[in-house]
């Protein structure tokens, strides 16, 4: 994070620590990861929403810093609970998009709605047209950049594609920096072509 | 945690990081909380369930280590998600109290079931008769230990009471560590009265 911060401007800098706690508690990890006294100094991280407003809100309150919820995620067990459907046939997912909006504005609350799902864009961007989505499962989980893209553009863009795997573990030969720069320069290729 | 692990036989350690990620991280937070190789050796750790079976099962495998899902937490956004009730009625918690036994055992496995909500021990129990639970909320968040004893005791206590800032905060003057002692002693007592 010290040598990232010379690059503050072009480096949008995630703490994926999908954290979520007792409002006292957050109010640390806020404070940990967010804030400029603070050790790390990120722009952003990811939140989990369990627990609700009172563990979500303190990482709202840091000036131009985001909250990354939780919404719909890349992984198998997301068929686990997300899709189950309340009394009104609403999945649980979509409760966390609408309610969340509550507790953040488009200006620093983003939600994490993984590529794999990408058939669920289309309604994701009926509940929340302007947030921006933080979007992984491109590369090694298998989702379609295409796809999301397809659905999930605003007129802002409204998408960060993140790609970790696929390009950190590309190659673990001495050839690694290079076919990770290849991977990276690929994806950044592929996601231009869709702008 | 090295100082403690003198106490191994009488101190039951807790890492309660909420910690759940796809199933590749989880791994590792498990490795580096729960193992033997990792730099903590905690003998349990809390885990949020949001994110589905991949997110919480490789918590499950180190030997005599404990998993701790959040079900029915113990702060006020408790009530955002956790009591939506699906088609047929069932609160969300509950269904995460049956589905999370397809996960682990009574044997690696409790539940965070907060103690403001002690009404809901009877159903709790009904549920998951035998596992044991952890409760916090006793102490700074109000929860009444006697209701929870009334509902949630089974053959073998099955309860795992915490109080955190009841304790710790109990006095900010040179005198902290004694009225911490009185604290903790007086819950212990109370405790002891229920058994």
């Amino acid at each position: 994070m010290d040598y990232l911060r010379q690059f503050k401007n072009e480096c949008f800098t995630i703490a994926d620590a999908k954290r979520g706690d007792i409002g006292n508690t957050s109010e640390q990890y806020a404070k940990a990861f967010l804030s400029e006294e603070g050790d790390f100094k990120f722009d952003s991280m990811t939140i989990a929403p369990y627990m609700g407003e009172d563990s979500v809100k303190p990482f709202t309150v840091y000036p131009e810093k985001w909250v990354i919820l939780l919404a719909l995620t890349s992984n198998k067990g997301a068929n686990d609970f997300q899709f189950i459907k309340d009394e009104n046939g609403k999945p649980l997912f979509e409760t966390i998009l609408g309610k969340a909006q509550e507790w953040g504005t488009e200006e620093n609350l983003m939600f994490v709605c993984g590529a794999t799902q990408a058939e669920m864009f289309a309604r994701i961007r009926e509940i929340a047209p302007k947030h921006f989505l933080l979007v992984p499962g491109v590369g090694a989980q298998g989702g379609s950049l295409q796809e999301v893209c397809k659905y999930g553009l605003n007129e802002e863009c409204g998408l960060l594609v993140n790609s970790s795997r696929g390009i950190i573990f590309a190659d673990t030969t001495e050839n690694f920096a290079q076919v990770a720069a290849l991977k990276a320069k690929e994806l950044q290729e592929e996601m231009a072509s869709y702008l």
